[in-house]
Parts: structure tokens; C-alpha cells; sequence
């Protein structure tokens, strides 16, 4: 495995002092940018499909609505803006959604602290950030535990030193040895200590939302949060129809400090939208078109995502599923109607149900991971460490779906039909029945020819015995270690480290601990 | 699993006599006929892409040629056809080979002895074969071991039972058990006797192949096969830009009997094809052409594909290495070169270098599974079982890649737009804030709602730990087993089966025993 890792660091291995520094810092790979595809896109749905879900959704807007609930302020200002407002429920004229969301940008910058890692949001950009949300971890040496702050920093850490994860995600696990109340603040400072990738704010609480741009604004400077997105955060609809006051509340907050929304109707297709994927497509359409024009009306031109979750339950037992075809076909059709609404698209990642990280995990996360790929994603959370339905963060799982992203980044570069991509001069060299192992042009791309995996056994069946018959997960194991062993923090103002810790401690004396 | 088992039963149960006495010939599941792909294409190069590659692989066979050794007759025929022909080297004037092609039919059918279960191979058809080659199997109770003739009915039975398998395929293992030149007879006759799908003849040798042309008409009748394709037979280049004596001798049988012959490079690229993308899809393309032309040189309009065996080789060591970016680059290209050729396209599979089903298997699999499907790729030989780059069948791995295979196949059924699928009535009935799981919409679709899963564990976590915390194939090893216990073979006329045995006691006594 140490050989198979060292093949990694080689092969990343770039010229120059910063490359260096990079390597060092980064457990001895190389940070890759966020993905600019250079193939095409896959599209399920033709013109008339799409138009087609687009009016039932209008149809869902103006008949039926969607829910404000418990924000007295939400509700006045889609007054304001001309919709039918009776109690909670919101209706919306034909075209009042859309027009609003005009004023959303197409594509974004969200800025890191390293202005190398700033990741573009939208267009033909794709970005990859871990799992977000699991109350457990999993580990082949612990199995399954609860989640600690010592755990959120080594996923931090392992999605710092992973080339192919661009971003440092959120709640990567929740951290339940600290108050619900106080540890988004632990959260929040572990992003910007452990790593300089971007990251995401907290959104359970409209404070901890403010707590989050407060903290960013210390590392960023108030002008430049005013000016940019350095923040982007999950607002989930609470589907069918609903958002809640607390998604609402966050949403506020972030919108108005110019910080980016994620609208994502939160969907297990058959209990919080119809079983059938057209059905699906025109709810989750109606719930964004309302989000993210709410969005704009708190702030026109702050930025927002159309989000998608997609997963379907078990018509037996009610569980959700994934990696399913009902599910991809829904994220393929989502991505195209984000794209003809106009602004980036999230959805997918390495979603699977299975407890661990054993061949059901596999197939489930590459069917959501290439389809989520294909579909032209911008924002793709849950890329790596995702397990049992998004219950537990594997570290395991970690570092072979890390695996798998660069292998998807590989991908996307396309076909290069250059003079040394066509290989003309190979062709002519080996000749009939011959071999290209050692030919000129083989050696001249011998450091670059195909994506080499940190995970995969390759080697004979008889060399894989005599190592004792490792499965995926056991070779993962190694490597998370590895990683962590090689990880070092990337250097951090030492007067902004100061004002962040003065910070949390007076907050965090402000508040009696909180644990539910 | 055996509730699992039971719920597959009940979603794919439909009525009639005939449905009944399917259920109970395939082990309680109803075939599913080919695919007809109603999803769009993926397609990675764009028309100047396309055209490049085509120029050079008309510069490979005009400038360098492709060898046909050993086989005075075949150097004979292109020389009558106007190529330049020295030694056993053959250059090919400008569209030569193209123009021969022509002959050669877009689409065609493959019948089997169950007229049900007869394939189309071209156009929007998509047909998946079980895996081809391994002289070794696996599975959780023997671990691994040279195959028999034993396991070679097994994964026939296997095969058969499998609803989203539409091919009884060719050497779903390798019987080592038997005489080298004896076993053809009894693979083919196991094809027929423990099965009605459609199902491939011996390539290893001339005689061989005329023994599989014998049996075939045995079955089908002689008038039937000389107009009708019957036996779908794999012919591979060696790789670089060489045809051999075996390969060619079983061509001419094949195409002389107006059977089809799929011309497949067999490429680990790095070692018979230069290491990039581009490079190998030239290659590949004009060995492809040479030998589709040399069928149609033999007898004009018999069926040819065009194959492609896209691997990679690690650098290091040289092993093949499966589900990796450049190989799908390659076979989504060699499908559009197959398309812009006009004949049916054959890659891919559940491919993997992973030595056991566990996640390396799974990611490696689900990778080529998924563009061989969006590829629009017509044959799909190794859909099921392959491990270990072809080394193994694994038992374990076939029935988990079936599992795979029949979501594929949902997923080419795309979205369905119709009135019940576009659920407004479930939308407008449940509303804001409710739960989709009782309404009239989900129970009347509650039966055909979502792929169900043979395999995967979606329960809770407390359950699965009450289960025993099993892992994907520790459910597979009680599926195949089910399915074997539950096989029943499909009638055969006993006139049929008797003339059979008959004609292969006769081959068998008239041969000495050969083990190599």
C-alpha cells in the first residue's frame, strides 16, 4: 500500500518551491483545481419533457403553493412582491418566481482563505466536498461509534489532504461530544485551522448562521464578505411544499451577507414527493423556484444553488435507497432544469445505504457518483465519506471515494487529440505484433499515461496472497492513517487564530451547554 | 434475503399461463426481453474529433498494414480484393475496408431456441452475456479453484434465471476438468441443454467452430441457420495490428455459416496500444476495420460487430487495471466509431481487477457498467461474474452484477411523461407538509415504484446488526444458491437432446484425450 501511495505522490509531483510547500502541507499530494469539464453533458429529458415539468410546476406554484412556516417576515415580503398570501401558505402568480431568480448570478467564486483553493460555482465548474451531517463514524478498527470534535478535525484534515476533494465541506460529522448550542463554533474554527480549502456555514439556528459570517468575516475582512461569497450553506425545503422557520431564518442571514444558499428539497421520492421521477422533477422544481426567489427577494443578486436530493425509499420497509436508476434519472433531469433556470446545480456524491464500506457501498456510491458527474453537478456534497444513508462519516469509505473523485476529475479532462495524444508516432514505431511497453512515446508520458489508483490491488492474484488477501476497505484503513500521519495544517494568521478563539470563548461563556 | 427474494418475485409476477410456467422454469423471476434504450447516448468526441481519429486509422492500414498470419487463403482473398499483400503483411488502399463493410447489416437478430428470448443486436438494442474466459472460479464457501464442467452448468443456470441476462453467453468459465479439445461440446451443448437464451460457439479452434456450426444446426434446423444468425462468436486481434491463424480459421467458419463474428481487439493499453486514448481508438478502429472487412470479404452480409476490449496497464507492474477514466474514454468513443461504421458495437461489462467481490469490485464494475450502458453499447459480453481481469468467475459477484444489470436496464426505460407519470393528482391530493406514502397515486403504482434490489441491505442498522452485520456478498453466497435450488431447465425436444449426445459421443470417441 506505502508503494502504492508513493506511485501517487510521484506521479502528482510538479516542479517549483510552492509545489513543494503544497506536498508538505498536504501529506505529499498535490491539491488539484476545482473540475472545468471538458466533456459533454447527459441529458435525459428533451425539450418538450422539460417544458412539460416546467409548467406543472408553474401549475403547483399558482394552485396549490408552498408553506412560510412560523416567519411573519417571510410572509410579508412575498405580500410585497405580489403573491397570495393566506396564513402560511404562499401562491405564486405565473412567472413571479423566475422573474425574481433573474437577479441570481449564473456562475460564482467562492473564495478560501488560500485564494488557490477559491472554487468556481457554476458553468461547466464541478466541485467535490465530503460528506455532511452523520451523527456516527465508522471505522474498521472502532466500527461504529458517535461522532466527536476529534473526528470533524481529521475530516477536516483528510479533505484537506485529498487532491480531488476541492472543498472542506460542513458539518462533515456532528460532533456530539459539544453542546448542540456551541459546536458550530468548533466547527466553523476547524475548517479555517485545518484546512484553507472553502467551506460551509452553520444553518440550524439563524445565530449560529450569524456566528458563522462573523467568524468569516475575521478571516476575510467585512468589505470582502460584503463583496463575496466565502460562505455557502445548506437550506433545506422541507418537502412536500414546506420550509420551516429555522431553514428560513438561516437563509435570511446568509442572503442578506451576500453569502450563498443551497435550496435542496431534501427528497425520499414516495414519502416526501410522488413515487414516479416526473412527478419528483415538478415538485422539486416548484420547492426551489419558491427558495431561491425568496433568496432574492432578501438579497437580489445574492448567489443560490438548485439543489436536489435525490433518493427513493423502499416501498416495504419505507428505508431510503440509493444508487438506484429512479433516483440518477431524477438528478439528470434536475441538472438540466437548474440549467434553464439559470443558476448552479447541486446534487448527488457518493450517497449509499449500506452500513459499511463493502461492495454494496461501491455500487451504490459510483452509480449516484457518475451520474452526479455526467449531469454537469457544480457543487457536489457528499463526494467522499458517506455511509448508511447518511447516518455515519467512514473513514474507510473517506479515502476510497476520495479514489474515485480523481478518477471522475481524470475523466472530465476528455480526449486529448493533440500531436502526442494521437500517437501516431507510437503506432508507426511498434508495428505489428509488437509491444508499446517500451517505445519512446510510452516513455515520454510514462508519468502522466493513466490515472493510477490509491485504493485498487492490481497486482496478481499470488502477490495479493502472499499480502494476506486484503479487501478494498483493509488497504483504506492503511491509507486514512497515512494520510493523517502526513498531514500538516496550512499556515494560519496568527492574529486571526487569536481574534477567532477570543471570539468563541466569550460565546461560548455567554451560553449554558445545550446538549439536545 | 429470502423476503428480498420474494419481493423481486411479486414485482415482476404478471399473469397468464405463460408468465407461471416462466416463473417456475427461471427460479420465480420473468425474463426481461433485451433493451431497447429509450435514454439518450453519451457520446466524449465531436465530429473533427471523430474524423482525426478516422483519418489516422486510414494512415495505420494505407502506410502500416495489418498481419494475417498463417493463413494463405486469407492473404489470398485481399490480394483479389486490391490490397497490397507482402509477406503476411497486408495494406489496405484508402476505403478499402470501408466499402467492403457495407455488405455487412446495421442491426440483426440473434435467435435463440425460445423465440421469446431472441436478441437484436445494433441499433437502440442492448443485449448483456454473462462473463467469457475464467479458468478459475470463486465463491465464499471454496474460496478459489480451477473451474469444472460443474460450475460451467452452474453459471448457464445461473444466467438463465437471472432476469436481466439475455444471453446464455460462451465460456462462462473454463471446464478444465475436460479435455481441452473435447470441452467445446459439452459448453455448447450445456448452453442448450440448461438453457433457451441465445448463446455463442467455440473460437479455439476451426474444427471446434464447425462443431458449434453442427450442434447449431441440429437445433435450429440447416435451411434456418444458413438465413439466420444463430451463434454470436468472439473473434479477437492480437493486439497490435496482427490477426492469427486460430482467430482467423474460426472467422471463416463462422462467416462462411452466415454467423456472427464480433471483432474484438483485445487491448491492455500502454502494452498493445499506445498509452493514450486517442492513440488506442486509432488502433483500434483499424483493426477493426481490417478484420469486419475479412468476414465480409468471406461471405458478404454476414453479421459483424465491432468489439472493443478497453484495459489499461498499470506502469508499474504491467497488470491490467479496470474501471479506471481512460478505458471509458475509449469505449465511448469506439461506439461512436461503431455507429459511424454502421455496425453493432460490443464493450465493457461488470470489469474488474479486484480478486474477491468487495468494494474495489464493485466501484471497478459500476464504472465500466455505466458507460458501457450511456455508451449505447449493443453486445455487453462479462455483464456478470467477471473478477480478477478475467480470471475468476465468482459466484457471488455474478448474482451481485445481475442486481446491477436489471437497474441499468430500469434505468433505459427513462422518465416516464405520461399522465400517472407526471403524479399531479398524488401532488395536488397530498399538499404541503404531508407524506406521499398512503395516497391513491403511490398505492396504485406501489408495485412497479422504484428498482427493488436483490441484494442490497437498506434495513436499519440496528436490524442489519440483528442479522448477523453481513456484508453485499455474504448475501450474494445465499442468493446464488437460491437461484440454483430454485432452476428449473427449460424443455428441449428429446429428439433434439438425444441427436446431440449422439454427435458429440461420436466427436469425443474419435479424439485422444488432450489436457493442453
Amino acid at each position: 500500500m506505502s508503494d502504492t501511495h508513493e506511485e501517487t505522490r510521484g506521479r502528482r509531483r510538479g516542479g517549483g518551491a510552492e509545489a513543494r510547500r503544497e506536498r508538505r502541507r498536504g501529506g505529499g499530494q498535490q491539491a488539484l483545481r476545482y473540475i472545468t469539464r471538458k466533456v459533454p453533458l447527459y441529458e435525459v429529458l428533451d425539450e418538450e419533457g422539460l417544458a412539460l415539468i416546467e409548467a406543472n410546476a408553474d401549475l403547483v406554484l399558482e394552485e396549490i403553493g408552498i408553506e412560510f412556516r412560523e416567519d411573519a417576515e417571510a410572509l410579508k415580503l412575498w405580500k410585497e412582491a405580489g403573491a397570495d398570501v393566506r396564513g402560511e401558505r404562499v401562491r405564486f402568480p405565473r412567472g413571479l418566481c423566475r422573474s425574481l431568480i433573474a437577479t441570481a448570478p449564473k456562475v460564482f467564486t467562492q473564495h478560501a482563505r488560500n485564494p488557490e483553493r477559491s472554487v468556481q460555482i457554476g458553468g461547466n465548474a464541478t466541485v467535490f466536498a465530503p460528506v455532511y451531517g452523520p451523527p456516527f463514524i465508522r471505522n474498521l478498527d472502532e466500527g461504529r461509534r458517535y461522532a466527536t470534535i476529534e473526528d470533524f478535525r481529521n475530516f477536516v484534515k483528510l479533505a484537506y489532504v485529498a487532491p480531488a476533494i476541492h472543498h472542506s465541506g460542513g458539518t462533515v460529522c456532528e460532533p456530539v461530544d459539544l453542546p448542540v448550542n456551541k459546536r458550530h463554533l468548533d466547527m466553523v474554527y476547524s475548517h479555517i485551522r485545518y484546512s484553507d480549502k472553502p467551506f460551509m456555514g452553520s444553518v440550524t439556528h439563524p445565530q449560529r448562521a450569524e456566528d458563522s459570517v462573523t467568524m468569516a468575516r475575521m478571516v476575510f475582512g467585512e468589505d470582502f464578505v460584503e463583496q463575496n461569497c466565502v460562505l455557502i450553506n445548506l437550506i433545506n425545503a422541507n418537502s412536500p411544499m414546506v420550509f420551516d422557520s429555522t431553514m428560513l431564518g438561516a437563509l435570511k442571514v446568509y442572503a442578506r451577507a451576500n453569502q450563498a444558499t443551497i435550496i435542496t428539497p431534501f427528497i425520499l421520492a414516495g414519502a416526501m414527493s410522488p413515487v414516479t421521477v416526473a412527478g419528483t422533477l415538478t415538485q422539486v422544481l416548484a420547492e426551489v423556484l419558491a427558495g431561491a426567489a425568496f433568496a432574492q427577494l432578501v438579497r437580489p443578486g445574492a448567489p443560490v444553488v438548485f439543489g436536489c436530493f435525490a433518493s427513493s425509499i423502499s416501498m416495504q420497509s419505507g428505508a431510503p435507497t440509493f444508487g438506484t436508476p429512479e433516483p440518477s434519472l431524477v438528478s439528470y433531469g434536475a441538472a438540466q432544469l437548474a440549467r434553464r433556470l439559470g443558476i448552479p446545480f447541486r446534487t448527488g456524491g457518493s450517497l449509499c445505504a449500506s452500513k459499511i464500506a463493502d461492495a454494496q457501498a461501491a455500487y451504490e456510491s459510483a452509480n449516484t457518483l457518475n451520474g452526479t458527474v455526467l449531469a454537469g453537478t457544480n457543487f457536489v456534497l457528499h463526494a467522499a465519506g458517506w455511509l448508511e444513508g447518511g447516518l455515519a462519516s467512514g473513514y474507510e469509505k473517506f479515502v476510497m471515494d476520495c479514489d474515485q473523485l480523481a478518477m471522475q476529475q481524470r475523466f472530465c479532462e476528455g480526449v486529448d487529440l493533440s500531436e502526442n495524444g494521437q500517437a501516431l508516432s507510437a503506432i508507426r514505431e511498434v508495428g505489428p505484433g509488437s509491444h508499446y511497453l517500451g517505445c519512446a512515446h510510452t516513455q515520454a508520458n510514462f508519468e502522466t499515461a493513466f490515472y493510477r489508483s490509491t485504493i485498487a490491488d492490481n497486482n496478481s492474484f499470488e502477490q495479493w496472497l502472499a499480502e494476506g488477501e486484503k479487501r478494498a476497505d483493509e488497504r483504506a484503513n492503511q491509507l486514512w492513517k497515512q494520510w493523517l500521519a502526513d498531514y500538516e495544517a496550512p499556515p494560519l494568521d496568527p492574529g486571526i487564530d487569536e481574534a477567532l478563539n477570543e471570539f468563541m470563548a466569550k460565546k461560548k461563556a455567554s451560553m449554558p451547554d445545550a446538549f439536545a
